[in-house]
């Protein structure tokens, strides 16, 4: 049960982006600019970041509803699947498998971000920006595990819920409430 | 040395905002909306909880920032300097002790936040509102925190320099950018 009242029909961050629509604006705005704005990293990439960092959170509700958004992006279940036992295993770049060691070193704390980590990204062809972007969406994630988590919010059980959530975030991406709410925009 | 090359003469986060200046807009906005938007909770005692979790991060900048900052709303340097000993010793309210307490389980993970943490800060008054606040501050400085170290940006050693961002910080706020950088708005 969450600490506090929220809508018991919305779930997760769902509720929280309810319960406080003012806060919500610019989390959307930067969700939506860091996950699906121009970006030499591909939004199925940055779902990556999303779900590893949600995932080593163990942030039920991220780590199920990025994974689902990754997967559909991706066309596959099996790289979220792979990357969260092993980030070397996940078929993905090795620019990719850089960033992600570095976003999961973020997770841990910023001061976790090694040189090391930062010249491996580099070595695999790792902009600047792209390391820039990457330690940002993880941080960002940090904030959105512990808001979630931290407020006790729900988290369904029912795998449809996260593959419908998946859906509506990949074909209407952060700015957007979720389908039947569009009048509290 | 920052792990890409950023405006060197803008440490921590100023020269990421520089950097980044898309991303930083909702990022400052954010900010400003919950450290000096309309709230039941002092821009001092939210400066407390952003300072709180900054020093259990161990992330020098936003804990010499945020405390010059509180220094100057609430008048004194004593009660930073005792809350980061002690949150029980510090000279603030029960609410706000329980709500620093609250805070510091955010920056641990959002898993930590107890029922009976909450509890105790409902019992000495805090509002739904405030402890939601309390939780999104305490969880937009894990973000922070991650951003500034994580990017490995410098941290003045100039006691003088964080006096003058604190300044800043009380009498502009979070929307503006710094004294001389009015351009880049």
């Amino acid at each position: 049960m969450p600490h506090i009242p929220l809508p018991g029909h919305l779930p997760g961050i769902t509720g929280l982006l309810e319960y406080s629509q003012e806060s919500a604006q610019p989390i959307r705005v930067l969700t939506q600019l860091l996950l699906r704005g121009p970006s030499t990293l591909t939004p199925g990439e940055r779902e990556l970041i999303a779900t590893i960092v949600s995932h080593q959170n163990e942030c039920r509700f991220c780590t199920a509803a990025h994974t689902a958004a990754a997967d559909l992006l991706l066309g596959d279940t099996e790289t979220c699947h792979i990357m969260k036992q092993d980030i070397d295993a996940a078929p993905v770049s090795h620019k990719m498998k850089a960033l992600l060691k570095i976003a999961g070193l973020v997770q841990v704390s910023g001061k976790a971000v090694t040189s090391e980590s930062i010249a491996e990204a580099k070595h695999h062809g790792a902009t600047d920006l792209e390391i820039h972007d990457t330690v940002l969406i993880a941080a960002l994630f940090c904030l959105y595990n512990r808001y979630v988590d931290g407020m006790a919010t729900v988290a369904p059980t029912d795998p449809d819920f996260y593959k419908g959530l998946g859906e509506r975030l990949v074909s209407n991406g952060y700015n957007r409430l979720p389908n039947g709410y569009d009048h509290l925009k």
